[in-house]
């Protein structure tokens, strides 16, 4: 009774929610962009207002001053902590969003002004309005309505806001670390939902994330860049080296060639393989959003396993090369190919980085070139993959379903979300992503939205995920 | 006698020949930068008003206007064409210089003030003091001597001095076409001085350039960049083709592996193998200046043939990957291979066109991905030759030989001055070029020089030769 209660509350209050998601993203809160900068603090002060309002505690805590890329320093944004129920006799969930966005200009092919909220068609245009302000909000709706109906909240509720996540989260690591005996030491579960639903019509629950590898072939000869009329034809040219070594470490469709990479890769389960049989997910759909007509593979799950559970390297391209147009009849001196491989459980970063840069001794020597040659790790980033079996995951499947009338797909990702796995170390608890937003948002791109669909039955479907955590 | 005579003088005018240089390495004649573009009028009005004093009879040949890159118009400078002596009974000479120079800067390395001619441990530092206003000026220096003597000249001789060679002689081929049936309808042979010699110590004459042919490989597939992290797995990456690709081009050496390229160079003759012999060229020395420890070929010869009477192929870059520092995980939607091959004689640019097109073509299929694919002509210059046996380069090495006490050698270049053909073509007649300055005068480079020795004695050579031409 009480999530119908909630859900008919929330409707009647979708007109007031747009309101309020319209007043946060009509603050330009972009963290990439000193101009910009002062509006992240303002955004972080609004959703604290907005927070008090519901009798969260609040504190703002310090993050430091940022060096930037031209030289000049720039304060931090403060990460906002906040705190509701104090109850020792519940458990109590994190709940982690972010504030700031991704830069966005009108000439650069919205279709509407980036920082309004403009409704067209049941769907709500703006930056931010999907990635993150839109769940942000949507946790403050769901609270509210549920305080407004005297429905008792059954776990106490932490949150972690930050203001520079769209520019690599700078400071969150370490000041969660500083935390981690005192505001995290009584967390249960951790909630984020900062990612997307597969498709557009079925809500899903994520459960892992590939970790990254990243690295650079430096191959390099003579002194200084060379007249190719001049000197061609005596030189051992680097540039034929590197596209010598770059082709060699992936066959046609992208397979793995490094020694030993492929056996690290957890193997596949009954459990996992049978998730994969009801997901759904429209392969041509797929295609034509990328605009290719063939893809490496063409079953619906082998597409979704290349992209979230096995391993994939991708040659990004090379430094120190001529890489305008036109024409330019240079040999370079020194160039540095640059590539990752995006990895998944088994494969740590420690031995992946041993495999490749063997690898890459051995086909240097095989090479049998005089030049100068260094395979270089860069940074790394570990995979993440949650028990899609565990209580918090049902608790959440349960809600959704309540709320969709369908069970979720269970997804992972291709990409990273590195603070994930801060919380699950730090905590040593579950962490399960809960989106709800569609996959066709465009969070990062033109002309982001969500729909006041997803932005509405997103709201019911935290009210209802906060009901079952009392269940479990 | 004369020849001693002129010499004489010359030495003893040295002081007031290096001040002319001064004087012109003082003007800033940038050709490539909109700011200088006035400087390189200046230079050409200073130029003129020299030549006039030797009753040389001028006049300036408008050549419109350029159209920058950012969009702005620029007025170019005109080309200077020289009349010195009408005798009907008397052959003429053509000779060609260029009165602009590179972009110079003290920030970029220099040691001294680059638009300033500074003479340290006897050689003169200061940009365009080797290319090209030492020769042009040694010109007017051994005209001025020869008058100043009372010996006659020759010949009649025609000067075409230009103000944008440093940035592709832009108009340049047009106006000597338009001026083909008149300024250059009588003219018996040409003499250009811009070019180097093989090493420090020993002239030479320069009777060969490669060509060039400039291709783009281009491999698109997904409608825009894409998320290595979120895709990677499913796509066949353009970047992984195109390495492959490229890796086909040569072997390790640089050997080219397109059919049929190697078939169409001319066969070595047993004469040109002789002046191989002869040649003064010190591969050590090479590989220092080069700053490496291994050559493709070690043998002086080999060394020599690679660089001027083989074709060779470079890679030079990639166009539409990440090329930054640092780390970007993007997977490219479009990327864009660029490589030359020079030319040489008998290899024309529509053979080596169709034959490189169509190796690209095979190997694309032989790849067998689903990708789209386009191997583009760009541009392309033919190679020249000329008969280092024509009684023309006998009279100029009978000229360096009483300068210098030795025989040069007759050397071929890799790269391409590209007026060489022109006015071979337009003329009909044999075209020599006669460097004057030295291997490591840095032309093009920071901290460009000329030697007091090489400007001096070459001032004589240039003198020499003009005698000479009497006896062809």
């Amino acid at each position: 009774m009480a999530y119908e209660l909630i859900a008919s509350e929330i409707d009647k209050n979708k007109t007031r929610f747009i309101e309020r998601l319209r007043e946060a993203v009509e603050i330009p809160s972009v963290s990439a962009e000193a101009a910009y900068r002062n509006e992240v603090f303002r955004m972080t002060d609004w959703t604290q207002a907005n927070m008090e309002k519901l009798g969260i505690k609040c504190r703002q805590i310090e993050n430091g001053i940022e060096d930037r890329p031209d030289g000049s320093k720039l304060r931090l944004p403060p990460i906002l902590f906040g705190h509701l129920g104090e109850d020792k006799s519940k458990k109590t969930l994190l709940v982690y969003g972010h504030l700031d966005v991704q830069p966005a200009d009108i000439h650069d092919g919205w279709n509407t002004e980036p920082f309004k909220l403009i409704e067209i068609d049941g769907k709500l245009f703006g930056r931010g309005s999907s990635d993150d302000k839109g769940p942000v909000i949507a946790w403050l709706n769901a609270i509210e309505t549920m305080q407004a109906l005297n429905i008792e909240i059954p776990v106490n509720i932490k949150f972690v806001f930050e203001g520079m996540e769209e520019s690599g989260s700078t400071g969150l690591d370490e000041i969660l670390e500083q935390h981690k005996e005192e505001f995290l030491a009584d967390v249960d579960w951790t909630c984020i939902s900062d990612n997307y639903w597969l498709g557009k019509e079925k809500p899903c629950l994520t459960y892992g994330l590939r970790g990254l590898c990243y690295y650079a072939v430096e191959i390099s000869a003579p002194k200084q860049d060379l007249h190719s009329g001049v000197y061609g034809g005596t030189i051992y040219e680097p540039m034929n080296d590197l596209v010598w070594i770059l082709s060699r470490l992936t066959d046609l469709k992208g397979n793995i060639l490094v020694d030993g990479i492929n056996e690290l890769v957890a193997p596949l389960t009954e459990d996992e393989l049978k998730l994969y049989d009801q997901i759904e997910f429209d392969v041509e759909a797929y295609k034509q959003d990328v605009g290719v007509k063939t893809l490496t593979v063409d079953d619906k799950k082998k597409v979704l396993m290349n992209r979230w559970r096995y391993p994939t390297l991708s040659i990004h391209g090379i430094e120190g090369a001529f890489h305008g147009p036109g024409a330019k009849t240079v040999i370079p001196a020194k160039v540095v190919g640059k590539l990752s491989i995006r990895i998944v459980p088994n494969m740590e970063p420690e031995q992946t980085d041993a495999l490749v840069v063997a690898f890459l001794n051995k086909l240097w020597k095989e090479r049998g070139s005089p030049n100068k040659f260094r395979a270089i790790p860069f940074h790394s980033g570990r995979p993440w993959v949650a028990d899609f079996n565990h209580p918090h995951y049902q608790a959440g499947a349960r809600a959704l379903e309540k709320v969709y009338g369908v069970k979720p797909d269970f997804t992972r990702e291709g990409g990273s979300i590195p603070v994930t796995l801060t919380f699950q170390n730090l905590t040593g608890k579950s962490v399960m992503l809960l989106p709800i937003g569609a996959c066709d948002d465009m969070a990062h791109s033109q002309n982001e939205k969500i729909n006041v669909f997803n932005y509405i039955e997103g709201t019911k479907a935290l009210a209802a995920y906060l009901l079952e955590l009392a269940h479990i």
